[in-house]
């Protein structure tokens, strides 16, 4: 790591020669396998941009100069070279963040890990810096060829392209996948610019040819344009993006680090916005990333550096349960199909496509097109089912409220990665998806907390042919099996402790709401309750919005309610149920836990949980503090 | 109004014959004049599409076929056309909707009218129809060209060009301008393809000139097919979408009916999607329409039919104190910029446009771009101020709380038409927004009560400059002014009344929080509560979100709690006010009066607000009800 390892910030980069450029990209290559392999990451995004990165800093002048990662997870190379070289504790708490940290460097700038944002954050700084007389500082966005296909990044481009002398360089990172192959029009166009040759050659010949043959005076002018237009078509099409008004360099090969400098600085010259198409290999240098195409490897949890294996396979987790579930599904209703924004392996559905190849919609990275164009399935007669992480649905909101919701469309969310996800950090947490899917009109949504009642849920979600449904669920390995003794007009009681005795707020009732995954959390805390002498029962609805009355009369037979959710506890389901309640003369007080509504850092799940006082013993604490207060004078 | 009146269904309509067919537009252009200037209504984009959808019912046939209108304003030429020709109690109660309605017709299927969905709704139902074996039907999407500025249309475009033997067409009914003029680059490109002429002709000529060259073999094809395409690109350049799979037809007159069905022929033989581009006047037979810059007639109060002037002059209203006080803001602060998407007139940002041209920016149908370049603003040392419709910020969702507020931007969002907006229909209330952004960490919100609250609170908004702030307000004319007796740490107390004598609940005291412009009818649920000899404080809070510490307070030395906002009473103010009022031990009861998580059909503000029970006399009854449940025995 000879030189790796004197690189303080971009001004070292900038410092080295063309020949030691190469050795730095080995070196940092080495670097990361050796390091995300130990630790967990993204590897192979990273391992992909590892030149482009070299070559940004060596042409543009961060943080004069602003550099805006799209998504964020391609940052490891950017952070070696801006003096973060600690990877040990990569993604951990008080370690390095797996995106950019504005806390950790004046060269980050957006943290925000959802796709497509870069081009619209660019064109604002760009914006900016020309009211503020600043417009010779360039700004320079790098946007994966997946991400292009999200309205936002076109919602850009349409403001890039309007045209006028803003120094703003988009750098297309060209890996001709995203999460999971790119399709659509834009991955059909991208591929014909990235595979065709010899433009340049061909244009000389054609001037020649059209010398000679003495075109009409009249049209002339349009002639050499057209032609010239018409060979940059067939040999290195460029159309849409110059149609647009947006001048485009390129494709240049994202390895060679020369020939991006050269690219990267004649784009910088131009005096106006810019397109730059790089081509790069995800996981270049690493073979195993390098061959997997299901790719597993765009994020690793800890693996074998060499065979690239997972290190401790994952335990059965809620993604398999519902990738199984919803074969069985499709196989008795035809009519159920299955959309994805791009991520069809993550999710889940990776085994309902290969059955039901014709059944099967990947979308890109498009959540809004996803719910509504599955509000126009729904129309048509079919049930679609939306797999995303439920961050992303966030993205869809005003569609899943305006075209599933207002047209009474049967479609099936579900929200994979529901709660706290940990070590993605803060905009990765799906913790969102409750408080604000409530106000959407007849919406039914479904926390389960264990296999079966998730399999009964999706069961139940595609039977419901005039609302949207939706069915949440955690990241991860699957919690114990929590069985009920009995079910209350879909309310299951999970647990019920007897009043002890001796206790000094004995013989006070205590319902305990566990909301999905919180179950486990729910009955640890009921028979902590229930030593301190109380009476405690423990329920489970599966269905949480709306709440279900029975959840409400069993409020009014209880003296504390409890609930327990991993979502924000802010409008949450406790306070909807609260809310409900009060609405029917129920004075039963509440206790409610969930998650504030704040950013949580990158750190463990259960980091977060003890941090944000969520664990069993946090969820007593309050509920006992609540029941001495009730029985104190007002 | 020969023909019209025997028209009962599309059937009809293909039965004319090519001459009656002008017959039918004009009788149908001259309805419209009329009606709409007494109902009010959408005027002008009606106007524009009378021969579009005339050609459109009788090549397709609906509802066989799929007709889907983007935004559904344009939608009265296709009632007329499908058997609604009542148009007396347009957008009334009990009358026709503005928009699409499946309650009114089965030729309605999208009854949204937010801008940019039709794509994804097309892509739905013709994936569906292929799903189910119905590929044989015809999918028809009408999409203006500023509504291609959306993202949505995008990720849509993107879906359909993917490439496969879908039925789908596209009408791109393009006027030049959304609701203000078009910009970006797609406007660049749709301009060039309207303006360009004589490619058929130009092109027999190249084929004879290349003939003549003799080009060399290895190139002959693509010589020829590069020809083709650079001519196109002269004459008529169609790169866009051709370079994104997608068929293009045009351009085609769109006020001529039988070039439009030839066009919609070939469209419909052609077996895969294809785009039709139609050359519309937005207004077109109307001259006051036609010559209007400003766009005052895309939807018009009632106007007097000749002069096109209004025949009632609005009132002074909230639009009008925001356009002014945003001017004197921006004079001070050079800082400060504002940000559109498509709507400068209509959320009262022209003024300001007109002294800051450079520090103004439409950004086209584009809610997404909007917010996050508003991010990238406020990094780069700007306060940007966004102004758009309350509904549709709903678009914005995941920007708002991944962009702007994760990286604490001093960003502010001007919500117009907040609350029940009325006769446009359920998208277009804007009554979720307070119980969506709620969630959102650091977000605060303002809703001013009149004209000096919101002078006031825009003044504040702009000085936060590490959180997004909000201020929004309702629709039309301003309230009379409201002025505080007292300030109470944030908080307005704007009555109180003295306990009275002899009333059954005597002496209990009532804290009413009337939230925003609902402090009208808080005063006068007041003075009925007093009146039932009840001690009474009204308050009102500019600053609702976060909850002041000042309210909850307020709340525990009272015995009820009566809170009136108009948005979403689901988490609403009101319940956000009691759940941290409960947090802090205060047991005080609370009823919340607001809208209901429902759609609300068109009719009156005044209408909504009586059938929603959302008057002073329903506040008051429902004080009564739980002050005398109160009083008894649990």
């Amino acid at each position: 790591m000879g030189l790796l390892r004197d690189i303080r910030s971009p001004e070292d980069v900038r410092r080295l020669t063309a020949a030691q450029t190469t050795q730095l990209a080995a070196e940092i290559r080495t670097f990361l396998v050796d390091q995300v392999s130990r630790t967990g990451g993204h590897l192979g995004p990273n391992l992909g941009v590892v030149e482009l990165t070299i070559a940004l800093h060596r042409v543009f002048e961060s943080p004069r100069d602003t550099l805006v990662l799209d998504t964020g997870h391609q940052s490891y190379v950017h952070k070696l070279l801006t003096g973060r070289q600690d990877f040990s504790a990569l993604r951990k708490r008080g370690g390095l963040s797996g995106y950019p940290s504005r806390a950790e460097s004046e060269h980050d700038v957006v943290e925000n890990s959802h796709a497509s944002t870069a081009l619209s954050w660019a064109d604002g700084i760009a914006r900016a810096n020309q009211v503020r007389g600043l417009g010779d500082r360039h700004v320079v966005a790098v946007i994966g060829d997946g991400a292009l296909t999200g309205g936002m990044a076109w919602e850009a481009i349409n403001n890039i392209a309007a045209g006028d002398d803003r120094r703003l360089v988009i750098v297309v990172n060209d890996n001709g996948r995203s999460y999971s192959p790119t399709i659509g029009g834009v991955a059909n166009h991208l591929d014909t610019l990235r595979t065709t040759r010899g433009y340049e050659a061909f244009l000389d010949w054609g001037k020649r040819t059209l010398h000679r043959t003495g075109a009409p005076g009249r049209f002339a002018y349009g002639w050499l344009h057209g032609l010239k237009k018409g060979l940059k078509d067939v040999v290195a099409p460029q159309g849409m993006f110059e149609d647009l008004g947006l001048k485009y360099v390129g494709p240049v090969d994202g390895h060679d680090v020369a020939a991006l400098e050269h690219a990267l600085r004649r784009a910088k010259a131009f005096g106006g916005p810019v397109i730059v198409h790089a081509i790069t290999e995800k996981g270049r240098g690493y073979t195993p990333a390098e061959e997997d195409v299901a790719d597993r490897f765009h994020a690793v949890g800890k693996i074998h550096p060499e065979t690239g294996l997972p290190v401790a396979p994952s335990r059965f987790g809620w993604t398999q349960v519902f990738a199984d579930e919803i074969v069985e599904i499709g196989r008795r209703r035809p009519d159920v199909v299955a959309i994805t924004a791009a991520m069809l392996h993550p999710v889940g559905l990776a085994p309902f496509a290969q059955e039901f190849p014709d059944r099967t919609f990947d979308v890109g990275i498009a959540e809004q097109h996803a719910a509504t164009s599955a509000a126009g399935m729904a129309f048509a007669g079919l049930h679609p089912v939306v797999a995303v992480y439920a961050t992303f649905l966030n993205r869809a909101f005003d569609q899943v409220l305006m075209d599933v919701a207002l047209h009474k469309a049967g479609v099936t969310f579900v929200l994979d990665r529901a709660g706290i996800t940990g070590d993605d950090g803060p905009s990765h947490n799906g913790m969102w998806d409750m408080a604000m899917l409530r106000i959407v009109p007849g919406l039914r949504l479904a926390a389960p907390r264990d296999e079966a009642t998730l399999r009964a849920a999706l069961r139940q979600a595609v039977d419901v042919d005039d609302a949207p449904t939706v069915v949440r669920y955690p990241k991860g390995a699957l919690v114990d099996p929590v069985p009920a003794l009995e079910e209350l007009e879909g309310v299951d009681v999970v647990a019920r402790h007897a009043p002890g005795a001796g206790a000094v707020e004995g013989g006070a009732r205590v319902l305990v709401v566990g909301v999905g995954a919180m179950a486990g959390t729910a009955l640890a805390a009921g028979e902590s309750l229930a030593a301190h002498g109380l009476e405690v029962a423990v329920v489970s609805p599966t269905w949480v919005l709306p709440v279900p009355p029975a959840l409400v009369k069993l409020a009014g037979e209880h003296d504390l309610v409890l609930t327990i959710e991993d979502g924000v506890v802010e409008g949450g389901v406790g306070a909807t149920l609260a809310q409900r309640a009060a609405e029917q003369g129920v004075r039963t007080p509440h206790v409610h836990k969930g998650l504030p509504a704040k950013f949580l850092d990158h750190a463990s799940r259960e980091q977060i949980a003890t941090a944000q006082r969520l664990r069993a013993e946090d969820a007593v604490r309050d509920a006992l503090a609540a029941l001495a207060s009730l029985s104190s004078p007002s």
